[in-house]
């Protein structure tokens, strides 16, 4: 039986002891030390672990965390959405987005030519140089073959990158496929699609990534979820999982309610009567900014998983 | 200048009547009010209409009133997610859904083979007859031709259904495009998946639907957005109407919030900064669940373009 | 067992058809015919119907909808915070508020001595004759007694208002009881405070009041809540019901979450715990904005209870 | 111009390092940070500072933490509601409350006699015990004197505990002033009024604490709110600031939402409207499970005031 306990600050307190004292804090503190305990549940258990995110958190400082996590292996399987590789991409070649306002005038940004994420700002220019670079990306594609299914493609835009922060860089390295089911829902489908205007056999192959996710673990095998966020991201893992016999470990962070009936905000315990995670799972669904919350609860799981020697490099 | 004015109840009142007190009474029925005068504003424009909307909105009854607004001329152009589709095609099929409770026990469910999302249940049956389905679609749709482009495929399937309650089968008939971005995320991919392993060659080309969606719209003609909740079909819409221009008139109707950056929780104003929406257009956000506000803001405007003869048959 | 109806829309359609319609929808229009059907049980039952709400729902137009309600017989125990109550007041001197944009421009609005409520704003002169309000009423109070419970209070003010649209005036002619635990808590506060200074006997008994609402109701009595929005006002009333018993029927009625353990948004479940509402009562939690929901689930109810014939002149 | 930074985890990292981190990190977590910041600088500035916090909160396991900030010198005076009151007492008569969970089955629960506040337990012996301290509290209190304005009656049941960890004890050791204008609005309001049936000279003056509140600061002093959660405390404390012509910093860190007009979901640029802040203040909004952004945003300035050695012992 756990007890509620005052909580109190002590001098140089580490990230990781906030996480202990969350134990027995209250509310989503408590449910943010049990995401944190999962985690490091889902190595000692030696789960294959999906990766699931939004493109906003690429927008965010995440990307390099993510890029940190796939080297240390924190990650098998990453599932995301089209906005999130571009701005991986751009970061890559040296883009930088500026920290603005919620509240920033939306009228005057468009003026100069500047687009509001939440609170952070990406200029045009970031979304030329994307343009420019993806001419040459997609001539070497081509040239190596016409048919792409999705997280090879991914893989090998990977290989040209040189950037340890960057997740497809890491990724590829790492041999962590990316899945995207969306690939054209952003600018990369509009540079897709002109290059298919003028080289119409080369296809971008969906369906055989559908494949490619789904035996990308197994039956047998023990399974883990992250999911930050909902959409496309979250849903493509857990069909995944559920095809394969459902998750034994689940972490959902988001600020989605599952008063609608969304995907976003179903939680953890509705994925139970689908069978998307198993009846007996660990499982722990942890509202709030995932800026927030998961770094932390991340963080303490790394401390502990890296003095048992369970990270990689 | 509008005051707030005491809302009243009158005996046999209309639902439009009870939009109309909306306008002076306060917080979101007041943006609800703004969003269904801009519902007619878009067809007294003559404004392509994008309606988008996630796939939580089938499994609802809503999916009956969506075919309705298509038939009626109220959605020119149609972006959702796949689960959508599925559910389309399995009540076209006379499954029926269950109305449950949020609170159900899901690990019983799942016992029982019954899939829960939110208060409402799904049958594991109703996917089984989906996959009896989807045998004989796919064999049709391959006979007919091998490289498929997303809308191209689901205008197909809904000539082949039956059923006026049916998005697919009005969406056909009314030559509405429907875009499915992620189609492979569902248990439609997991089918076509299964096909194209005996089918080498049936290939589905998202790459030149974003051609097709690119081209339904243009520069010179007036767009308009009804984004209902958020994830990859609100982005897709927004991609063209950004692609083309930006758009005329927009209303998000969501319980998204702006305050983690996720583009489900963008509000019209931070679509200004991109140009999703023109600097000067009609836009509302309503905060609440579609469920409530959709019918309630569109009913109130399709009595009064009924009653100018702006609907169709 | 209920099934998800397809929804559709009828011309010249009531908005007591619409809630019929919620009935096999999804999702939170679900909730909200369950809320309709429960006020509609509470006057079947004879139930005393405590209503509470918070002040920013008196600053909109629900003002003349509670009013309303009062004078129908909707309501048998009011309880709010004190803004609703100057604001009421303020109201009934012809008072009015304007509809303004939740993006105004604060530090212009203030210049110009406009105080924003979400997206109505309320003018520094409407507080300025408030104030000269406040003199004659607390005047005519001291004169009758010196020691006075709150609720007694409100009513003796309401009986100096005149004006149909007034809550305090329809509660003090129905004889409802206002409860409001925190007077103090605003403008009205204040020119209690500066009463007092000059007259050191003049007394706000908050003690023998909560024996007023203690003694409104019985263990026998059957008791329904209706909350809309959270805060002390909701407490307040199921405190009470706590106290006699629990209630026999609840609707709660709000935007706030669950998750973080606030009263605001604890559900009815959670009531059942402490024996605020009894474990087989009558029970709805609605989420969404309060001046959709509520007028909706209501006027709904109100059409039937007025064919039935139960509704006061 | 600040610039989105990859966020890494460092071997050993602090809290303070993490909060550090979020400065260039996105969403809420930049949000917070500025909190942060603001945190310190009312220090520096030294400011009067405010505290208010929801009953909830002390339920939770950051009783003890908002005792630690007191005898730190962080709060100069606190608002709070009352069930927060009755907790702390039963706390430091050493009453424990359980971890529990949010879908824990409420009937079961009610059936054993336990209460549930979100994932938190309490029993029913907590409030019997606090039952039985009562009648000797305000035994003792009557034979001091008859007429008690909360804030006093607050700071002398403060004395009587002996619990470092007690907020009552702590504040009535430093002085800080506890304002809680809805006094019966819980347990302590039943004892309340059952001693004053016995003792009717016995009188709660509300009145004249809010002089007490108003004469707690000045015009020219400069002010500071830290409010977490929303209702009342909230509303009490920046209505005491108004008066005061306005608070210099103000850090609001709550769930709610602007989108429904609510006090609690109102933001920091919505006070500037109403002169609760000033134009020129330094203010955020965290949004967010206040368990998990309080105590990481003030650690973090925590660390560094006590380097500067502006804490109190």
């Amino acid at each position: 039986m756990q007890f509620v306990k005052d909580f109190k600050w002590n001098k140089g307190m580490k990230a990781s002891q906030l996480v202990e004292g969350f134990r027995s804090l209250g509310y989503q503190s408590i449910e943010l030390s049990k995401a944190s305990d999962i985690f490091m549940k889902m190595k000692h258990d030696n789960a294959k672990i999906f990766l699931t995110f939004t493109s906003n958190m690429v927008t965010s400082g995440l990307r390099g965390f993510f890029a940190q996590l796939i080297r240390k292996g924190m990650a098998d399987v990453i599932v995301t959405t089209v906005g999130g590789i571009e701005e991986d991409i751009m970061k890559s070649a040296g883009e930088k987005f500026r920290v603005g306002r919620f509240t920033d005038d939306d009228v005057e940004l468009h003026e100069h030519g500047i687009n509001r994420v939440g609170n952070i700002l990406i200029t045009n220019e970031s979304y030329m140089r994307f343009e420019d670079m993806m001419g040459p990306i997609l001539k070497k594609l081509y040239q190596k073959k016409k048919r792409w299914p999705i997280s090879e493609m991914l893989k090998e835009i990977g290989l040209m990158l040189d950037d340890d922060d960057s997740i497809l860089c890491q990724a590829a390295k790492k041999k962590v496929p990316i899945f995207c089911p969306a690939i054209t829902d952003g600018a990369f489908g509009f540079h897709l699609y002109l290059f298919q205007k003028k080289h119409p056999d080369f296809i971008i192959d969906v369906v055989s990534d559908f494949g490619n996710i789904l035996l990308s673990t197994s039956q047998d095998e023990r399974k883990a979820i992250i999911a930050l966020g909902g959409g496309i991201s979250k849903h493509h893992a857990i069909l995944c999982t559920l095809l394969n016999g459902g998750a034994n470990y689940a972490v959902y962070m988001t600020t989605a309610r599952s008063t609608s009936g969304s995907l976003s905000g179903a939680t953890t315990d509705e994925a139970k009567s689908w069978g998307k995670v198993k009846d007996e799972s660990d499982v722990a669904t942890v509202i709030g900014d995932v800026t927030i919350t998961f770094p932390l609860a991340m963080i303490a799981a790394l401390e502990k998983l890296d003095e048992e020697g369970l990270l990689d490099g």
